[in-house]
């Protein structure tokens, strides 16, 4: 049942930024500007165990005859009715609904969904699922459309908070049952879920499900994580990493600052990133600090955690001798679970808590660990054996991400260092602060970037929806040019599929897309950092900027990843020249 | 020696808005746009204790006979010279330092002095000296002007980084002695502290003794401090409150949202502010949050550790009784000193130490306090005792500074919950996360206010300086009107001045400005905050723009301040009417 919420903000409770980006009205792509129709593209692959994956989508992949699965990219292009109301489509019924942690730009893809149904199905009804999947299983929503003004007073606002965000899944059988009976229950022509790699991997399971079951409401994907780490060659970025790290960077680069102005601190600062580490990438590419660890990088040469400490206090030693006993060190949060030897520490861990091991007295916890594991646990400092040994996630494993691993690294440091100094091979000053920055960069008034982006991935969403689509995630690409000739369309979720073993069994995901060593913001890095380490390179980002030409920049990762995908693809046309589509037509 | 140090950061590594903000050019308040003179004002007395004061500095309060001091206020106004050129006066040599923690517009201070210099008084020498206070004792410093490309690049531009800034002291004989001869080495006409109250206070002191030396050296003071604890009927503001309040909510304001989003955790948010809590209840009003603590008013109602745990978590319980368990609570960092019970426990824990009792055995500490502290001792969560014990400041006594306060308020909380389940009296649940926000506001690009603001400060410095004024603080008034319109003088160092006790003696110092708890702000706030603890009333400032008209926009502080001033300024116009000025001239 509908259960109608009024969370709309008294306007008197807006600030005047509130209320300015409330009149903003981001740029749209020209194709939904004018009638348009969806048209097949290329066929894509699984990322990796194409046959496995579409084996477990038989409906889908259209492996399971007459399903329609065609694994093809979808396109939206200018179609050529000369009436535009004539391009105008009966009323359509589509649920919408965050899931999982927030990122700028969400409320923005509701709205693109919102004035794409009014204006090109008028009289439709878009329902917002409440706290995330749960909503869906549970049927209950909030009435988001044809109430404009619902909607209105969360354009270009940052949260989630319209209809608010959960963590459930919609994957078990009772758990499909339900959103099945919803989707029924509203006669759904579509739902719209607007989540990361898990919660897509779900919309992909719930598409496969309802064309099983034949059930009409087509699920279209939106890519949403700040992490950066939902992308493919169809998908340039997910939202919200566009925000969250220019947020990130204006308090780094003040940081960087006030480093070089006190002259007295290392400050270590812990970004978020558990999987990945494009914010911190990212966040070092803008600020340019002495040291940024990189979690890829961390594994791929199997360091430990003597290794990354050694490694800092190296840099520390190195700028003590030019009398610099200050600086930034950036640190991503998943750095405690990319060392090898603090991984198999936490492993053992985990083992000895569920063997039911008394672990209140640490040095029985010693004996209980293999020997490289309990050298490990014995030189932690006490206050963070304690994080890991009292703290525990919901599965009664080790809470890692309680663990104040910038904290951690910097006693560590700070002891290596007064162990060189003992051994008179350094004679610096050594005074660390360590900080934190994660939550306030998820729900950050969203940038012009991700307002503009946002609101075209929900107008695709919405597309796709009108197309009668599913099992895609809505995608808006060429963003290397101006909002105007953005192209929209869809991917296969498939195809952004692998098979990952969890718990004992091989489960097909969206495969998590990690920093690329060889890719053009990790050359740019590693092509620097030696010169920021030494010197004090700081650049200063500054807040977010709506106005003027600072509004208008994106992240320095997508950047470059576009300058080098305009490369190859500019050397693909010159490669194929004479052989390519204008050639055939001749 | 002059040590020319080339810290001009070199321009590719500048972000797009630090390129943009160099070319801005603050409007100048119009009395410094053509000539002017520097005429006298008001007589100030010291805040408190003013015989003493002046007894302390004989010179300087004009009770030694000859010696000038006048204890007046100073203003700029307009002169009647018709040729610009004509106004220019002899060239000048003065020295400029940055003393004590980050402020932003410390270099648009630095930068006023030089344009006015370059202006008034071409070819003047600008020497900015290294460190801080210790620049001047060991004559370090580098040359600001002539060189006009030195200080071109710091125009509008946050951090000290430029000469960098330190924390020593110049009060003792052999450390005045030491300015004293740089002042002579350097033949400074005048040397400019940019600084905070103890800064102010050694300005004074530094200004004492060179009248009764003899030394042709002035010395004035310049207001800053993020904590905005800096200010009387002359002094609006401290530069720095305007751009950290506004860096601090920006955050605060996406962590509401977040929270009101995930709809589960309640953020304990420690802001910086030791004595003071202007920045807190700033932010307060920015954002809105459920509760925000005022050290002020916990001193003035002798609030326990207790009272402070009952109060956030009835604020708890009542809304979960509505469904909702999740929040924000905002702590200054002063807190833990302002709550009685637990500054006896730190005093006594500072006697422990000093007597050499062995404090590693925690149940041993407990036999030595007194009844009531022991059992506030042994209340506090175990890591909270660690930090209290582990760590000493300077002094060998606790390291307040470093206790995690919001830590330590969070843990209770979350406990004195768990009671009231287990009684029945609450059935929420409660999951909170803590933050603090203090180093990532003091060194931001300037909002437009503290670049305008510090401008003109600097301007108005050197102004003093060149009208042979000694013993001031630099003062910008009139600020409720456009920069135009601002008002330029001085204000005597002595008129902030009262006697504290300090190790044992009365000692002269400019006394802090804490918040006013029948002040517009704290009554605005008071009038408020039962509403924002019961609703969902967050309102998100975002970052600092510095285009449009939210860039215009100030401090809810100052601006309360000012209406409020504005009426008794308008009350008091009435009162003095036939009897003022311009009667006086009929």
């Amino acid at each position: 049942m509908a259960k109608l919420v009024d969370t709309k903000p008294p306007a008197s409770s807006l600030s005047p930024l509130q209320a300015e980006r409330l009149a903003f009205r981001p740029q749209l792509p020209s194709v939904l500007t004018g009638p348009h129709s969806m048209v097949e593209g290329e066929r894509r692959e699984c990322v990796a165990a194409h046959s496995s994956v579409c084996a477990m989508f038989p409906h889908l992949s259209g492996s399971e005859a007459g399903t329609g699965g065609t694994l093809r990219l979808m396109r939206l292009v200018p179609s050529n009715q000369d009436d535009n109301g004539g391009a105008q489509g009966a009323p359509l019924r589509l649920g919408v609904l965050f899931s999982g942690g927030q990122a700028s730009g969400g409320h923005n893809v509701i709205i693109g969904l919102h004035d794409y149904l009014q204006r090109w199905h008028p009289g439709s009804t878009l329902l917002g699922f409440l706290n995330g999947p749960r909503g869906v299983m549970q049927n209950n929503y909030k009435l988001l459309a044809p109430e404009e003004l619902v909607v209105d007073s969360y354009r270009n606002q940052g949260g989630f908070h319209m209809i608010a965000s959960g963590r459930d899944k919609i994957e078990k059988a009772d758990q499909l049952a339900a959103a099945e009976k919803t989707c029924m229950d509203e006669k759904l022509d579509g739902i719209v879920i607007i989540g990361g790699d898990d919660s897509n991997t779900n919309a992909a399971v719930m598409a496969e499900h309802f064309l099983a079951r034949g059930v009409n409401t087509r699920v279209v994907g939106v890519p949403k994580t700040i992490d950066g780490d939902l992308k493919t060659p169809d998908v340039p970025c997910s939202f919200g990493f566009d925000t969250a790290c220019k947020v990130y960077s204006e308090s780094i680069g003040n940081i960087c600052i006030d480093s070089a102005s006190a002259k007295k601190y290392y400050h270590f600062i812990k970004l978020m990133g558990r999987a990945a580490s494009h914010i911190t990438l990212e966040c070092a590419l803008q600020t340019r600090p002495q040291i940024a660890l990189i979690c890829e990088e961390v594994a791929a040469h199997r360091c430990s955690l003597k290794d990354v400490v050694y490694q800092i206090a190296d840099v520390v030693a190195q700028r003590a001798q030019q009398g610099k006993n200050y600086g930034v060190v950036l640190i991503p949060e998943g750095l405690i679970e990319h060392m090898h030897d603090v991984s198999a520490l936490i492993a053992e861990l985990n083992e000895l808590l569920a063997q039911g091991v008394n672990v209140a007295d640490q040095a029985d916890v010693s004996a209980h660990l293999s020997p490289e594991s309990a050298d490990v646990f014995d030189h932690l400092p006490v206050s963070i054996r304690c994080e890991m040994l009292e703290e525990r996630d919901p599965h009664g494993n080790v809470q890692v991400s309680h663990i104040e691993t910038e904290k951690l690294i910097m006693k560590l440091v700070e002891g290596e260092l007064a162990r060189r100094k003992a051994h008179g091979q350094y004679s610096g000053k050594f005074s660390a602060i360590n900080h934190f920055f994660g939550y306030e960069g998820r729900c950050s008034l969203p940038s012009n970037f991700d307002a503009t982006y946002c609101n075209a991935l929900g107008q695709a969403a919405a597309a796709l929806v009108a197309a009668g689509q599913t099992g895609l995630m809505a995608t808006v690409s060429n963003l290397q040019h101006a909002a105007s000739e953005w192209t929209v369309g869809g991917t296969p979720l498939l195809a952004m599929m692998h098979l990952e073993r969890r718990s004992g069994r091989d489960k097909p995901v969206i495969k998590k897309a990690l920093v690329d060593m060889e890719g053009p913001a990790m050359r740019a890095f590693s092509a620097s950092r030696a010169t920021w380490a030494a010197g004090d390179c700081f650049r200063v980002p500054g807040p977010i900027q709506y106005q003027g030409h600072c509004a208008d920049t994106t992240t320095l990762t997508l950047e470059l990843e576009l300058n080098e995908g305009k490369a190859i693809s500019l050397a693909g046309a010159e490669s194929t020249n004479g052989a390519g589509p204008h050639a055939r037509e001749e």
